[in-house]
């Protein structure tokens, strides 16, 4: 059974437009990379009650992993960890340990002459209090620590929103977790290029191989502009070893390239393959 | 009150971070700058049920507008409204509008040598099948039409995904359709940068102006690496015309400015501001 998990993104700067959400696409695309199936991305704002009702939702639908990212820090409207006590009707408590771990940073910093006072300030407890029974988890290179909560079956993590202390907690600790949970499994893809043949008339072909070759999901991009006619054909799947993936992906391959030039388009490979 | 709006998108190349989700990003910009509140984003992958599940709970929430994009097209995998069809509990069925419009893009595209036959071959004809009293938008640059249907007092879209499509429909059909709705209204934002000064001693002085200028929203995004205190400090405000907006703006960064430099940090005005 194929692991699943859910990302939910929290942030009003992604409803409004001002950044891409680019910790959602690097997450997906690593947790993928093991053979994690990514259900679901939920965006919401930094609101007690959308975090709390978007967590509720998650969880009905059972993935074994969820993971926020955003709103761990010390202001006001860093509120996710509230949104998911909210969720898991639990309350927010400081917890000793992520306590700890934050005034070890602001000492840290204090050596390093980049800030005055390690002074625990109520913003600074803050990124310490989480919800029951939530366990924190080591920011190698900003100060608000990761949560993990075990939760009706699910793994809830949260981490931070700032890119470079997400992807570092993520590499740390919950990618060798993901690969634990995976086993061994790989993720395999790649993609061809056809013209000279429009996206309606390889839809019939694209049937047909993917019911020749049940294990390997075939999409096509339209990529150029107003009909002309260049498509990307993208050919993935999930198997035990590269091996597997490999030779199952240049059969389907060669089977719709055949089928594409017999209909009149023309192929041309240009691999960009991925796998773990 | 404010008009609020939902994304759905629809894809699994978002799911396993092949791509970005760039169509989200842009359609929440464009409509914040109406002043219209984007509330949630949702992407789901090309499965009937997900994308029912995700649009049978956004209606749920009754936002004015729910907008879907991705999974028009001709292939097996274009699924978006048979999945809003089945959270409307509604038939798909040949529309013979949305039929006409197809046909006469094929027939354009024979003219131009583009194909060869004008035949509406099952899948050509799979992109006029909407939903029960489904509305055809033209597509000025596609083959897919986009789809509008009212449905429980929310009015419901369906893009394609091609970004190029789903941007010629927007702007032609769309974005007039939610100003009107919006009204006379601005969305106006500006950031400022604070240097050596920590986000968590920011945090205390953010709460103080933003209870002393309750229409301006300040969010804190910390830029630098590891902790080297700089942060990015994001102004809106949504007002009824863009002097109100400015001026609500300016008199907030002034406060917020003076508090942060007795504290010690150091403020750098690098307006990038967007209205409408």
């Amino acid at each position: 059974m194929t692991v699943q998990l859910e990302i939910i993104s929290v942030g009003n700067e992604l409803l409004i437009g001002k950044i891409l959400n680019t910790n959602a696409h690097w997450m997906a695309k690593r947790a993928t990379s093991l053979g994690v199936a990514v259900k679901r991305i939920t965006v919401v704002g930094d609101d007690v009650d959308e975090i709390a009702a978007a967590t509720a939702e998650a969880l009905q639908r059972k993935p074994r992993f969820i993971i926020a990212t955003g709103g761990l820090g010390p202001t006001f409207d860093d509120k996710t960890l509230e949104g998911i006590a909210k969720a898991l009707d639990r309350k927010v408590e400081i917890d000793e340990k992520a306590l700890k771990m934050v005034k070890e940073k602001y000492e840290a910093l204090a050596k390093e002459g980049k800030t005055e006072k390690v002074e625990l300030t109520p913003p600074r407890v803050k990124m310490a209090k989480l919800p029951e029974k939530g366990e924190p988890i080591r920011n190698p290179i900003g100060t608000a620590p990761g949560v993990i909560i075990e939760a009706k079956g699910t793994v809830l993590i949260a981490l931070p929103g700032v890119p470079p202390e997400m992807e570092a907690i993520f590499e740390e600790s919950i990618f060798p977790m993901l690969k634990r949970e995976a086993g061994e499994i790989t993720f395999f893809e790649t993609s061809i290029f056809a013209d000279s043949i429009m996206e309606s008339a390889l839809a019939p072909l694209i049937d047909q191989v993917m019911h020749d070759n049940p294990h390997v999901y075939i999409k096509s991009h339209p990529k150029g502009k107003e009909n002309t006619s260049h498509i990307e054909l993208h050919f993935s799947t999930t198997a035990k070893d590269s091996k597997t993936a490999e030779t199952r992906i240049g059969k389907t391959i060669i089977q719709l390239s055949e089928l594409i030039e017999n209909g009149g388009g023309k192929i041309r490979i240009q691999r960009k393959r991925r796998s773990t």
